[in-house]
Parts: C-alpha cells; structure tokens; sequence
C-alpha cells in the first residue's frame, strides 16, 4: 500500500475562493456582513478531485492521500482572530468531505486557524473538532504566521506548547507548513516554504522539546528543506553546540517527506535520513506541476524516483506505508 | 592551484571586537565619543593567520584564499550609516593588511556599509575605496541588512543598481551573503545563512536582473542553500512562471561555493550544478568546526569531499581554479 502524507485540496471548487474574497471585503469593510459558508454540492466535489488527485494517484499507483487544505491558501498573516476561525472551519469541513465521498482513498488533516500573535486557544479548539467529531489525523502547523517575517517565537518556546499538549493527548503529529509569503523578497514556493522547513529543523536542533514531549511527533515537508543536503553542516552545528548527535536529539520525533523532484534530489534524501524518518509524499497538484523536459515525466512524480532509487522492498515499505501509519497513528482507523 | 574563494578574518585580534563593543555603547550613548580605530601589530594579525587559516590552507593544500571580515559581525542590522560606515572601513583595513602581509596566500574581499533601508551610497563609496585604493577583488553583499526579517527589497529591484553600476564598471562580483540573525526564530548559521542563499537564487529566477545587468556576477554560498538539492523544483518553477531554463536564465551569471559539509551532499552539488558554476571553498574557520566523529575528518575540508567526488582533471581545474579567476579577474592582477 502507498500512502502519500502530503496533498492539498489545490483544486477546490471556485466557491470556496469566492467565500473568502468575501471575506476579505469583510475584514475591510465591517458593513459588508459576515459571509455565509459556500454552498458546494457533492458532485462538484467529487468531479474536482476525479479529475485531478484521484486520477494522478491511479496513474502513479498510490493507494491513499493525507489531504489538507491548501497551504498557500491559509493565509495566517490576515490577523483578525474570528476570520481565521471561520476560514479554517469551512476549509476544514471540505477536506471532510473529500474524505468522505472517498472512503478509503484519502484522510483528512486539518488547517489551524492562526493567526500572528494569536494564542494557541482556537489552534486547540479546532483541532479538537476536527480530530474528535470529523476523524482528521493530523494537523499542519504554520511556525511563521507572519507570512514570511518571522515575528513568532521558535516552535520551542512555551507559547506553542498547548497545542502540543492536545496533539499529544490526541495522538496526532504536525507537518510544519507555512502559508503564501506575504514578503516580496521572499517567493512562497522557491523561497519561503523550503526556509520554513530549514528554520524549525534548526530551531528543534537548538532547542529540547523531544524532552518535554517526548511523543511529539512532526513532519518537515520538502524532503526537510536544506537539511539533507547539508547534513554535515546540521551534525556539525549540533555537535559545536554541545548537543548530542541528531540520530539521538531529534530524529525520534522529526520525519521528513520526499518531495523533492530530481532523481539526484531523492537519492540524497534517502542515503542520508535514515528510512525509519522518510515519508512518502508527492504534493500533488502542488508547487511544481508540468512535465520534466529532459526527462518528459511530471516533476512532482516522486513515485518513480522512489521507484528508482535502489531501495530494498523492506525500507520501501518503510516509506510508502508503514512510517506513515506509525507517526500518523489515527490513520489505521479510517483504513479499518 | 587551489583557490578557496571563502574565508573570512574570523580569528581577528580581540583589539577588533573591542572596538566594536566601544561603537555599540556609543551608538547607545553619544557622551562617550567616536571610538578610535583599535591599534593592531603586524605581528598580531601575523600569529592569527599564521597558526590558523595558513596553517590549515597548507595542510589542506590550498594556495590562496579569498577572504573577508566575519560575516556574522558584519551586524548591518545596526541602523547607525556613520557607524556602519566606520565598522566596515576598520574590517575592511584589517583584511586588506592580511592580504598584504601574505602576499600570494590571501586576496581580500569588502564588507559593505549596509543598513536596513539606507541607500547604495555609502556601499558604493566603500567598494570603490577597497578595490580601486587597495586592491580588493570583489565585496561581500548583504540581501537582508535587517538580520532576518527580510525588510528589504528583492536583489533585483532598482533600489541595488547603483552598486551593480559600480560593480560592473570596476570588474568585481559579490558573494550574496548575509550577516547574524537578529531574530529569535531563525539561527545564524543553521538557518539564515542557508535561507538566504535559496531566497536570493530564487528572487534571481523570478527577476530579470541579467538583462539589464549582463556582466554581473554573483556568488551564493553554502553550495547555493537549498538550491540544487530542489534543482528539480527550481527548473520546474522556473518553466511554470514562463521563464527560460535556469540554464539560460541564471547560470551565466550566479556561481555556487562547494561549502557542503558531506560527501553526499558534495557529490550532489557537483553531479547537477555546471562544473563552470562551481568555485572551490571551505569557509573555514567558519560555521562548522571540530571533526566528523565517522571520518575523523574535519567537517569544512572540502578539499577531502573534492578528491573523492570522480571528477576528471578537467573539471577540478575549472573549480579549483579557473572559474575563480574568471569570476574574480582581479585576482590575476594579486597573483601576478
């Protein structure tokens, strides 16, 4: 069974965009009203995933896809507290449906509604809805609410920790995923998401947070940002800063997904993060869509680097399947 | 020969931070009066180079190295421009007294008076001075002068042009390299620096920076960030905003260092980035020191990674040697 960690719902119905400009207007404008949720039939949800996820996961041959909504979307640098809850609701509640009109084929995770310098209060509650009354398995955290300003505190510091303490209780792990840059220095795709990742690898290096929660478990997408490929730099820092090795300071708690789409890319990935941290994952439709030149097969395939890659049928069960279930453990229940 | 195109003056004598600590409090407190350039022997610098840089440069084998002052001092974050422009001047003397009391050991590189917001004068003044009065061979140029927040306009914006007018008009590149974080989310050396190599390259592919710009060349460091281990998502991002290939959009402009810290990583970076890309350097004494516990070996001797990644004698000339002296040429006038 192969199972992608990493989707969005990058191609939902229109309504939903038009919710949220809606939105938007509100948030300037107070007389507009607040919007009502958008009104999206089961079929215009079934015919935006058929077409587009579903049919991409039965070309390349995976079973299941952890869906959340769209991380460029979330939007947490908008700083109004009740928007940011009602957004994350409605997106929350689509990504429901899209598992429940597929049984079997994706698992919901969920959006937290963030927002900059906002307290991890409505973060924990709406964690605790989705996960408790709608079945999500997992949540994707923004450690830069600030859209690529990085005013918030490291994911180390006491400020976060009670969303730590629900995921723990509830048994769920995080993929740490920013939203869109609201920076013009810093591209959304090619700059601030794969910062992101490098900055709380970092950031977790520095800190003893596995000490604290020692069930804590997050993802970091883009097969870890900078970090395998500077591996070296990483242990060498950890080592310089007194710390002991990263086999032993993080990589209980830290898992890393393959998105990463050139072979050489991969390879890296899975020589140098032990198999028992990798996830496998695609991000489709996502950041990189369109066809290698060179190669005339889709950038985001990663199934056929995986293919490639030499590894032995046990550590690719590791990747495709059995990593997955461990670290997102709510996983086994909808597949029962 | 090898050339090692990124040292820095980290092993400068205390008299240096010394006055710099003397500058901060008058910055702070103006009845304390303009500190005075520190006093520092020939001798001084002589035993700080001597027992450190040189002494691993020989045992290493390298011949000369490009270096510059400390990048984490650098503190352009700092808003005063009259103490920027005193910081930088005293640095960049200090280095300028390295390289000549090693003649044909060191070349040096400019700090820039940079400071969040203010304008190309008082860098272009500098540069001017240290390559046309004392012989630099190009300037170390700060993306983000506000130390991790990243205020400060893309590197394509025209807010730079002045200094890529007197880059271009003097022969000279700049290695894209920031200084210290100062915010709390983002380390140094384990995130800001890598972060802003990735950030940089891609403002560069988003831009058009080289149209206007054709004999501009800029270095990114640490093997370029995130770069070439996500070439994959660059070129895939690449031809999905309608740009040409990295190829044809950057290459002929942007050089990568070999500062990777392993050999996989290594290995990587020299298999996907052009040979003629890719300059020789260790940035030692740098961010990561001490031995790799599973070698034995010195994280930063790159030298090690580069005689055992295959490359034929052709190629190694190109990094070790030639694309240094064709990205720097006043380097030829220093060793001639």
């Amino acid at each position: 069974m192969i199972i992608d960690c990493h989707g969005h719902y990058t191609t939902s119905p229109t309504a939903l965009s038009a919710y949220r400009k809606k939105q938007l207007a509100w948030m300037d404008d107070r007389t507009l009203g607040r919007p009502r949720p958008p009104l999206i039939s089961d079929q215009e949800i079934i015919d935006s995933i058929a077409g587009n996820q579903l049919r991409l996961m039965d070309e390349r041959g995976e079973d299941i896809m952890l869906i959340s909504p769209r991380a460029s979307g979330m939007e947490h640098h908008r700083p109004d507290r009740g928007i940011a809850r009602d957004w994350a609701r409605v997106s929350n509640d689509l990504v429901h449906r899209v598992a429940s009109l597929f049984p079997g084929r994706f698992a919901a995770v969920c959006q937290l509604p963030q927002t900059p310098g906002g307290s991890m209060v409505e973060p924990v509650r709406e964690l605790r809805r989705c996960v408790e009354e709608l079945g999500f398995v997992g949540c994707n955290l923004n450690p830069d609410p600030s859209g690529g300003f990085w005013t918030a505190r490291p994911l180390t510091d006491p400020f976060w920790f009670p969303l730590y303490e629900a995921m723990a209780e509830l048994d769920v792990p995080a993929m740490i995923h920013v939203s869109s840059s609201d920076n013009p220095a810093v591209n959304t795709l090619g700059g601030h998401y794969l910062n992101a990742d490098t900055t709380v690898f970092m950031q977790l290096v520095e800190g003893d947070l596995f000490s604290r929660f020692p069930t804590l478990r997050l993802v970091i997408p883009h097969g870890g940002g900078a970090v395998p490929y500077h591996w070296g730099r990483f242990e060498g820092l950890s080592v310089r800063m007194g710390k002991p090795p990263l086999a032993e300071s993080v990589l209980g708690n830290v898992f890393f997904d393959t998105c990463v789409y050139h072979q050489a890319g991969f390879d890296l990935l899975t020589r140098i993060v032990p198999a028992a941290n990798l996830l496998f994952a695609a991000e489709m439709l996502g950041a990189v869509r369109g066809n290698n030149p060179s190669t005339g097969a889709p950038w985001d395939d990663t199934k056929r680097y995986l293919d490639a890659a030499g590894l032995s049928f046990a550590v690719r069960r590791q990747i495709e399947e059995e990593n997955v279930r461990r670290v997102y453990p709510r996983l086994n229940k909808v597949l029962s």
